[in-house]
């Protein structure tokens, strides 16, 4: 029997924001609203004498011959010791025996990328065909990825963004010209960055929403991800209620940590109200986006589905390439 | 960062039952009662169509520098292509930083040790001080570490074992006699077992009880390991109505999957009764049996403090001897 580890540098090898991962993860959700999924709720660690939690996240999907078990971490103090604060790693089991089959060293590097992958497969489907302007808040690795996943479905002239810590907004700016090509503006205000794109990511992990329903025009698309633990929220309750079209990663989940969340409770959606999930935008049961004028909102909230698929896709890569170290156990 | 892969041979020469890995364990008990444990639900997968399910277990412990993650798979279709059953690793993170420290490719190994270490725990506080036969119901792996742990902290001159499969306890009495150096005896009843011994491990995954209250005697020590699901079952619920003393590993879990659940059911216990946690021996805040009269039971259903303990102790002892395989992530 053997085992493959695959450290950081090799996963980034073997798989990035491209058609073939959007087409991997988008799998993953139409086999979630087919129900041919095991999704258990998710396992959450807290470490409360040094301020960490650790989350594990786990999803069989039919059909494939693995699946991955993901292990997540946050520790506040890793900063002041000159750490990252997060931290990731993903366990692949075979479907067929049980056994361990790889362990996927990725730092957290395959979570981001299929994070943004959902956004790539939500702005497919919902953003407008025209943007001139993107827009993003928020300035950390999200803030990037969000706007790769765009890039990847749609073209924009410029993109705008909005960030609290000036050092790090300008330091998206300028890595973001050189990436995409295109001009990127540094806001003063996030109203500027709603009412001036087509397109918003929001990104940040405020508990104090700042997105107000006075600044949202026709035929924009917002794609909410920042919010995924209850104390989350970016949107004012009002602004789900000025969506023609809602759509999210997983209801049930979105109902208990996301932006819907909020509405649910501020009243504005119930839990009978005309919600689509993303699954259904990839199985092709229901359409998306249907004319320019079409107010479109997203809730992302990360789902186990997603870690599953990316992490099959790179096991799959690294062995037809010889990547990674294998151990006989 | 450094993470270190320990394969199964090493971890082998690292840890064994022995006073050091029973010490380990029960510190895991005592915490666990003070309060200090943060001890989340189990996770479950199921692969139905492999007719498999893997098990994630955790716990952290105040005060210790590393947890663990515990990941566990029985599939039915294994022994058919030549594999075994079972499988299970252990991934170790530092309680510090969140980051991985290392992954134990144990293939179940600890999970059998540290069962048989709750057992040796158990039997140091509840069986007689005299037992001229020890008694085990089962012959597979958990029929020889219940006894290990029982030979660690008592003597006894025989061993009586009953099981169904007629070559596999034919090999259990071969084995047992040489590792043991006492006499092994075949039985072909679990009744006869039961009367004749003044300790009893039940380790079989049966979902029929067979054992009956009739069977039981003044100054006997029954461990009941092999319920550790809703459905299975070993003892009649009117056995646990016949004990002086009631012991097991976690109130709230055995109430839920273990013996306990059925005679809760039957209504031979309550909520209430008079329950004794293991932890609250190894803390000493209560005392086990108190003469050679009582009937005393034990029931085992397994807990994350317990793998947490023993992939830490296992972790130590390979770091202080140079162990394993350390990889620069």
């Amino acid at each position: 029997m053997k085992v493959t580890i695959l450290r950081e540098n090799k996963i980034r090898k073997c798989v990035n924001m491209n058609k073939e991962a959007v087409d991997a993860v988008s799998l993953g959700f139409t086999r979630l609203v087919e129900g041919k999924v095991s999704l258990p709720p998710i396992i959450r660690v807290d470490v409360e004498a040094n301020q960490g939690e650790v989350d594990i996240k786990t999803a069989y999907i039919e059909g494939l011959d693995h699946f991955a078990i993901k292990i997540a971490s946050g520790f506040f103090g890793n900063p002041s010791i000159g750490l990252p604060y997060g931290s990731g790693m993903m366990v692949l089991m075979s479907a067929k025996t049980g056994f361990l089959e790889a362990v996927l060293l990725d730092n957290g590097y395959l979570t981001d990328l299929r994070t943004g992958i959902a956004g790539a497969i939500a702005a497919k489907h919902l953003a407008p065909t025209q943007i001139t302007t993107a827009g993003v808040i928020g300035s950390g690795v999200q803030a990037r990825y969000q706007i790769r996943g765009l890039r990847l479905v749609r073209d924009f002239q410029r993109l705008m963004v909005y960030g609290i810590i000036p050092d790090e907004v300008e330091r998206y700016a300028s890595e973001m010209t050189q990436e995409l090509g295109v001009e990127v503006t540094i806001s003063d205000s996030p109203e500027e960055v709603f009412r001036q794109s087509q397109f918003v990511a929001t990104t940040t992990p405020t508990r104090e929403p700042y997105a107000k329903a006075a600044w949202l025009h026709a035929g924009m698309h917002i794609t909410a991800m920042g919010a995924d633990a209850e104390h989350k929220q970016e949107l004012f309750a009002d602004v789900l209620g000025k969506a023609d079209l809602i759509v999210c990663d997983s209801k049930s989940q979105c109902f208990r940590l996301g932006e819907l969340h909020h509405a649910l409770k501020a009243g504005v959606l119930s839990e009978d109200s005309d919600i689509t999930e993303i699954g259904e935008l990839t199985a092709g049961s229901k359409t998306g986006r249907q004319n320019d004028q079409e107010i479109t909102i997203c809730d992302l909230t990360g789902v186990g589905v997603q870690d599953t698929t990316i992490a099959v896709l790179t096991y799959q890569k690294a062995i037809s390439r010889g990547l990674g170290t294998s151990f006989e156990v």
